[in-house]
């Protein structure tokens, strides 16, 4: 196997942490000697071992020696005591000689450093193997360390002619049980859901997961600026599931709400179609509540507004085979839009799935390349 | 075999005839005798033998003896002299002793009477075998003859927010190379092709078919109420293709449009969103000119008015992973559109096909049942 086959391997290792490693990257590691594997490893979960420990260990497990060895691991190694000892000195330690590193790591304690670290200790270092795929692997993390926000999944269901509800906001139901309670799994993927105001009002939704079987919960961000919707709305209960308001009414008595058991930050006001600092409002869900994936279940306004701001990387779209019609029915997506279709915003199709009658649609972003 | 599998042994037979039929539907026969397949056949297309004769023919030709036969026909054998003579006769002729007909024939020169013939001269004749996928795969055969109209495939391309233009009216390109040159194969298998107005005045479209190889140029079917579309444009350049120009202006010099080559046909107005009485164009093009496969390259105006009228059979909806987002941009299907979500249209995914980095979707409606 040539260097690119083996940071393959290292990256179906990484694969295997799945969503239960969040809010850390996916990360995988080989140890190989004369062509020969040694051990292998990945990170299991915030507080685990780093996946490049992993290998080392089960080498050692395996009675291998692996000095002299040349590690593949997804993600530069780290250089900082967090959760876990730097996993640059446990290479040293062992006596690697070669490390082929697939990404750079984003994360702004890493950037370069590991790589630095091992090059003075003399360790060969090789960087960029699997980028694209690497980056399409840990996209949410490399979202929320480079850009310093969420990960972002908008989902909405809509008709075959584009619409999410008709001339008279009738929308219950575009798409049918399948395909609704795939939104349940989708929720307990990402740490958070967010709604808009009129979503909100309309529908009174709970925004909750209500799946057969042991799940988690994701919090509930609710944009309120002028603070309209009634407390007494599901998305207030907040016995089973956080809810963390956003708005920007500075004089009102937050305590009717902090009562109620939801967080209340306050934010600026400006000029995108929901009224709110919706950048701000990001910023602080990546580094206040280290949010790595968000799930937006947004109406034509809340979506308008991530979608001129550029921030939408996925998207979940279902659709019904049906016809609603008339000019006047509901768009999935406001706000400004775009002059020219040559700037439209691309996406590629992910996949394509079947669900009952419907069809789910995930598109994503091509990530941008990390570099240090 | 029992009767519904050899029904599917004749349906796969009739399938054989495939788009070259068109006027006529696809018909398949198999005759068996105890057990045993004697010969099979199809209709080949308009002015060649019926299935049941070519059938009766293959067997004749392998030396086998039909007397005392069954035969299994996809379609209910005609008892009129057409283009070829009444198939009952040859059947009777034949010695045939059991028919089994997948379903009535919706042609009013047939529907029924060539069962009747069948049981008076003494053939025992069974109805209804695999009609919903008989139904599918004469489904524009079947909506000419019982609706007296075209069957209607309405064609678009939108973004996966559901526009097909920006809110500036910019709608070039939404889908890529593979998905536009999948439009001209659609165009050649169809009989004709349909415009509005506005799609004419905005784009200038050409409305061919520019393929390698040999295709048949659909006929060109243009509305335009007040005859405002420049006579300079693509569409009115029938060398290579004939246009038939629909209007409610009965005081012009239509000279100078036939003098072109252009068919023009005068129909009432209406209070549909085209201002023309669609119903009326729709069965001038099933009677007057047999067309039985109509490809509606509409805009919203178009599109919305034939969803209210409830006559789209068919969706080709090609979308491309791409938002241009804005409240303003324009939608696929105007007019007046459902009141209520649950009073949409329903259709049924057929076909989802990735074309480069677009996908193309095909969504039928469900036959009604053809009954006598």
């Amino acid at each position: 196997m040539n260097d690119t086959e083996w940071m393959q391997q290292a990256m179906n290792e990484a694969a295997k942490g799945g969503w239960s490693v969040h809010p850390n990257p996916m990360v995988g590691a080989i140890i190989v000697k004369d062509g020969v594997e040694l051990g292998r490893g990945y990170h299991h979960g915030a507080g685990k071992p780093h996946a490049e420990v992993e290998a080392l260990h089960h080498a050692e497990q395996l009675g291998h020696d692996v000095h002299g060895a040349s590690i593949y691991v997804t993600l530069e190694p780290c250089n900082h005591y967090g959760k876990t000892p730097p996993c640059t000195e446990a290479l040293i330690a062992a006596g690697i000689k070669r490390c082929f590193i697939g990404t750079v790591d984003s994360d702004k304690r890493v950037r370069g450093a590991g790589i630095r670290r091992l090059t003075e200790a003399g360790i060969e270092c090789h960087v960029g193997y699997c980028e694209q795929e690497l980056g399409q692997l840990n996209a949410a993390f490399f979202t929320r360390t480079s850009e310093n926000r969420p990960y972002i999944t908008a989902k909405w269901a809509m008709t075959a002619d584009g619409r999410t509800a008709s001339r008279t906001g009738s929308s219950q139901w575009i798409t049918g049980k399948e395909a609704r309670q795939d939104v349940h799994a989708e929720r307990a993927r990402h740490d958070a859901i967010m709604a808009g105001t009129q979503t909100v009002l309309l529908d009174n939704p709970q925004l909750n997961v209500r799946l057969d079987g042991s799940y988690r919960q994701p919090v509930r961000i609710i944009l309120d600026r002028h603070l309209i919707i009634p407390r007494h709305f599901h998305i207030f209960d907040t016995q089973d599931q956080s809810t963390i308001l956003f708005t920007s009414t500075k004089d009102a008595d937050l305590s009717a709400y902090t009562d109620l058991g939801v967080t209340v930050e306050i934010v600026e006001e400006n000029e995108t179609h929901t009224g709110l600092d919706i950048m701000q409002i990001l910023s602080c869900l990546a580094e206040k509540y280290t949010f790595t994936t968000l799930y937006c279940e947004g109406g034509a306004t809340l979506h308008g507004a991530l979608n001129d701001l550029g921030v939408i990387d996925q998207i979940h779209l279902y659709m019904a085979p049906k016809i609603i019609g008339g000019e006047q029915a509901r768009c999935c997506i406001g706000g400004l839009g775009k002059e020219q279709m040559s700037d439209a915003q691309a996406y590629t199709f992910e996949t394509i799935k079947r669900l009952g009658n419907d069809v789910r649609m995930v598109m994503r972003r091509i990530p941008k390349d990390i570099r240090c």
